[in-house]
């Protein structure tokens, strides 16, 4: 190693920004982060190209010994891969580990960013001091992360902790993956604010505050503030998403028995009304009743670079230079 | 150690039978096995006085260098404590691995049915070669378990597995804890044989070899072979019981991802149709898709007891190995 201490060299490649960040192993701070919004129209290499600046920019010249990544689309840990961006192009089958590597000479590992968040509040957020996290995030779509004794569970096929699309309500409406009545369709942000314009069409005798808003604001937000405010239909259409959430969270928890539940994510700025249902309905489906631990996420926008800290040096990068050396032996 | 090999003593203390049987570490057939049904009214003295005699019966006067056990009721592993048992009165916190080690001066280690089957069928049945497997046991309730890298996940609260609870149907029938449409309502064996009584008494014009049956005869397995000689009303019973747990299958699949879904429990031998609808309901509803394994369990009965041989010697026996240690220093 060169310099005085083990630098963390921690990246997200976000759907609309990106931030590098760069920290002492085992710090609980950031010695440095720099962040960057993307202009539409760009492609991975002007992705790419502009997190190399900011990574340059945080590092000041010093060599990382690891480097964790966060990546806003699927990919394959074990090989490094990115699969695809569904909001940048050309990102499909880029091998951004091996990249990182040949340019800051250190091993790279990347994760999706809903596991990179998942193991970020596990270790160092919300989910401090507990054996098993579950995490989800609710915002756009419903994600999550599965972390035990303080590992990542990727899953057999990459997908645990894909709680999104739990069957919640097998005939309720259509989820974007295809099927019915996933969680998704149910809580997310785009769920409320459609479960809200149905609500105000099919009662048009009930006043509501949302009737002035324009249909461009008519949002999971907007549904929040409403219920807020004493707004009856706003509440009916955000308890039910609250509804929705709990089942799903029990049923997960009746699965994987965590200590502890961390949400994470815009919609769970709902407002107290919405996490006491939440976390009533969660313990009242779970087995575990209310020992469920259900608690807010700690960390915000920086839990996809706290968890490539965490991921940073791990199974993957390991796995990868021990193929290296295979292959070269 | 005395003798020639590494024994181990798995024992399997059942709601209205024992076994116990005597495996060399790492062999997959048993060296000898003895079992014994339990007569009514017998208390949980009785039952133990019982066992030790099939135990001794089935050592030969060898001592083990491990025991494992399985037992019919929530038990705390890491204590080496019984809880309690529904069937067999006097197991109130019964300190049964510490009585065991007594008697047999061996380390003892104790699972639930439910766990040890899972474990039994991952390590040594149709498990062999998974990386994860989730084990459902569907018969008078719907238990389960989850193993991953081999590994027993028991869940912080010790309820992993318990997908009988998943809420797949939120307006569905009460379960026996209380909730309302659990999985366990609408697959378990009593649930498919008072579904089949619901249905002949809401369609009295629809004509069903049931209706021939006394009361006492109308059960699952009736509902089975009725279905499997073209009876409709039957397979309309039982397919509803194989959606349903198709989509508890699906949902806890996106939970866990585990490789493999193993499917034992009488209810399992419903036929093909059954197992067919099963299977693509199961793989609709994980996000998988047909990449899900799901098979059927391999060790019928014998799960528990290959369970607690793999169970025997693990983290549980050798904490309380632990504890005494310190203790005693």
């Amino acid at each position: 190693m060169l310099g005085m201490a083990d630098l963390v060299l921690a990246l997200d490649f976000g759907g609309t920004k990106l931030a590098a960040a760069v920290a002492e192993r085992g710090a609980t701070a950031w010695r440095s982060v720099e962040r960057s919004l993307l202009p539409r129209g760009v492609d991975a290499a002007m992705a790419y190209a502009e997190m190399i600046r900011l990574a340059r920019g945080v590092l000041s010249g010093e060599r990382p010994a690891a480097i964790g990544v966060s990546f806003n689309g699927p990919v394959d840990p074990l090989a490094g891969m990115v699969r695809v961006s569904f909001q940048v192009p050309g990102w499909e089958a880029v091998p951004l580990a091996e990249c990182l590597t040949a340019e800051f000479d250190a091993p790279a590992q990347i994760e999706n960013d809903a596991n990179a968040a998942a193991l970020g509040e596990a270790r160092y957020g919300a989910g401090r001091g507990a054996e098993s996290v579950l995490y989800l995030t609710v915002s756009t779509g419903v994600g999550g992360g599965v972390v035990l004794a303080g590992q990542l569970r990727r899953g057999h096929h990459g997908l645990a902790g894909e709680i999104g699309h739990l069957c919640v309500e097998p005939d309720g409406p259509r989820c974007a993956c295809g099927r019915r009545g996933c969680l998704e369709a149910l809580a997310s942000g785009p769920a409320i604010a459609r479960h809200a314009r149905e609500a105000l069409v099919a009662h048009t005798e009930r006043p509501s505050r949302l009737r002035a808003l324009p249909d461009a604001a008519l949002d999971a937000r907007a549904v929040a503030e409403a219920a807020a405010q004493g707004d009856a239909l706003a509440w009916e259409v955000l308890e039910g998403a609250a509804i929705a959430l709990g089942r799903g969270i029990g049923s997960a928890a009746n699965v994987l028995d965590p200590q502890r539940v961390i949400l994470g994510g815009g919609v769970t700025h709902a407002g107290e009304r919405y996490w006491s249902v939440v976390r009533s309905v969660a313990q009242a489906t779970a087995l575990a009743g209310d020992t469920l631990e259900i608690v807010p996420a700690a960390l915000g926008d920086e839990a996809p670079l706290w968890g490539a800290v965490a991921g940073s040096g791990s199974a993957g990068a390991g796995a990868r230079e021990r193929e290296r050396g295979e292959r070269g032996a």
